[in-house]
């Protein structure tokens, strides 16, 4: 079975590689692709598939009724609330997402912006540079034997139970729902508010709702442990950044930060006074396995649909 | 009991803190500290004791000559090549070293410096730094799946491949011994050439002797897997310089070293003309928790000679 006609709409051409498109052509007799949705309403007439990229492009109840004959809603990323899936689902409209394809990615980037930081070696690279191989003047640490807290254990902060128990830290969680396979190997479940105040690595990975928003307020950040480190590879909605704004000029902190999920630009220019405050570009959910991985998760679930088993769906 | 007088030699007052030089002054009626051999003679005649930075003050024949009293060399350092330990048996002197206190410090500076690398971090905080958050333009891969080699399973290796495992890398290691131990952590032993040119990432953890001298030779550095990573917080005396240029001017793959064991000026000023090789300063053994074993199992080994139980003997 095949679609009769697929739209994509705000999906990056390069963003999929040749070989995926094929496949994605192969599964429909006609395929539109769109940059944003003017026009879309002649295009969504007839189509039975739209592909869209959420954060480009919002698939909201008055975009569901422009097309009629639409059974499959394919999002090419993880975050579907720019999606009506329960509009969608009313109208016997399936929607799937693309969930986890960026779990190692993440998790590993977060050691590697650990590590950048309790070693310096942004220092030390530059000290190299300019001839000085003495190690005179560094000040470094070690993640085995801290404690090592993980806000939030979805797959994400799962791995990164995982990994910094292989570092040897002492590895403790608190998230929504306990996790008996992963305290079975010793990662231990404790109190929020203790962790914040006890751990020298804290990071977050706590999905955005309404609940989760400004996790981190004045009050936490005020509690969080001096000469801790906090990493934020989720969304900074979960901070209060003015509360960070005024821990951060205490200057017995650092934390580090991935833009990942885009911030306000003021924001963003707050922080970036802090040499407390370590910013990367959007770089931790990127690696070549992942963007693989998205591609791969994503024309699956459009084959599995039309085969009628549809796999990750979201309504 | 105590010594009637320790003589320490080339050990710099600094990489002891003030309470361990307590400990040791504790230990004997009478200390002198020297910073190098002058005037050496008339200091050893009556001292029973000598704590020494091999590396600053070779222990020889000759000087062990000049201390008819001696019992006990202490060594600050792990290495104790430059002390003629034989000769010192002959005599009844007993001589400790210090052994793995930087471990854990180096295990993880090989995870540093491989993920700084491949999450191009130093480009992602300057992209940052200039206003970009886009993350555009970067190549990052993971560790998780790849081909692992280890080379030389000692104290420091193996950590390296516990931690690996965590990551869920597929390790592999080759060493003079079996270890059964490792072995049933799913770390698997392999054939050393075949791992060369198979590994995705390879990190070199031989002793210095006159076996490993140039393991990295002319061809084993062309066999090579391209595009992998090679990381060397050993001495570089395990690698042809030579053979290590030649491969570089490729440009298909990556290079990482420490400077920790000292390397010729000459050397340094060759390699670090390639972009694809990575030098760090002596930053590798040095964290804050390495320093502080380091004193304290220097300490504890005086205080155990003392009481007829010596530990970390090495003759």
């Amino acid at each position: 079975m095949r679609f009769r006609k697929l739209v994509t709409v705000g999906i990056n051409e390069s963003s999929i590689d040749a070989s995926h498109w094929k496949q994605i052509d192969s599964l429909a007799e006609e395929r539109i692709s769109l940059t944003d949705g003017s026009n879309i309403e002649e295009h969504l007439k007839d189509a039975d598939c739209i592909l869209v990229d959420p954060f480009a492009f919002k698939v909201d109840k008055n975009v569901i009724d422009m097309a009629p004959k639409l059974k499959y809603i394919g999002d090419s990323l993880t975050a579907y609330g720019k999606i009506d899936t329960e509009y969608a689902k009313s109208k016997g409209i399936i929607v799937s997402n693309v969930p986890g394809y960026s779990t190692e990615s993440v998790a590993e980037f977060v050691f590697a912006i650990i590590l950048e930081s309790i070693r310096q070696l942004e220092k030390g690279k530059d000290a190299a540079r300019e001839g000085d191989y003495s190690g005179l003047g560094f000040s470094l640490t070690e993640i085995k034997g801290k404690k090592f807290g993980i806000i939030g254990l979805g797959r994400i902060g799962s791995r990164v139970a995982e990994i910094a128990s292989g570092f040897g830290a002492d590895v403790m969680y608190w998230s929504r729902n306990r996790k008996p396979e992963l305290e079975a190997k010793g990662i231990k479940y404790d109190d929020v508010e203790r962790m914040i105040s006890e751990c020298d690595f804290l990071s977050l990975h706590l999905a955005q709702t309404k609940d989760t928003e400004n996790f981190l307020n004045e009050d936490r950040m005020q509690k969080i442990k001096k000469n801790s480190i906090v990493i934020n590879t989720a969304p900074m909605e979960l901070v209060d950044i003015g509360a960070l704004e005024r821990r951060l000029m205490n200057g017995d902190m650092i934390f580090i930060l991935d833009h990942s999920d885009e911030m306000k630009k003021d924001d963003l220019a707050r922080l970036s006074k802090f040499d407390n405050c370590i910013i990367y570009p959007a770089i931790a959910h990127i690696t070549k396995e992942a963007k693989m991985a998205r591609q791969e998760i994503f024309v699956k679930n459009i084959e599995n649909f039309l085969k009628g088993s549809p796999t990750n769906r979201v309504n």
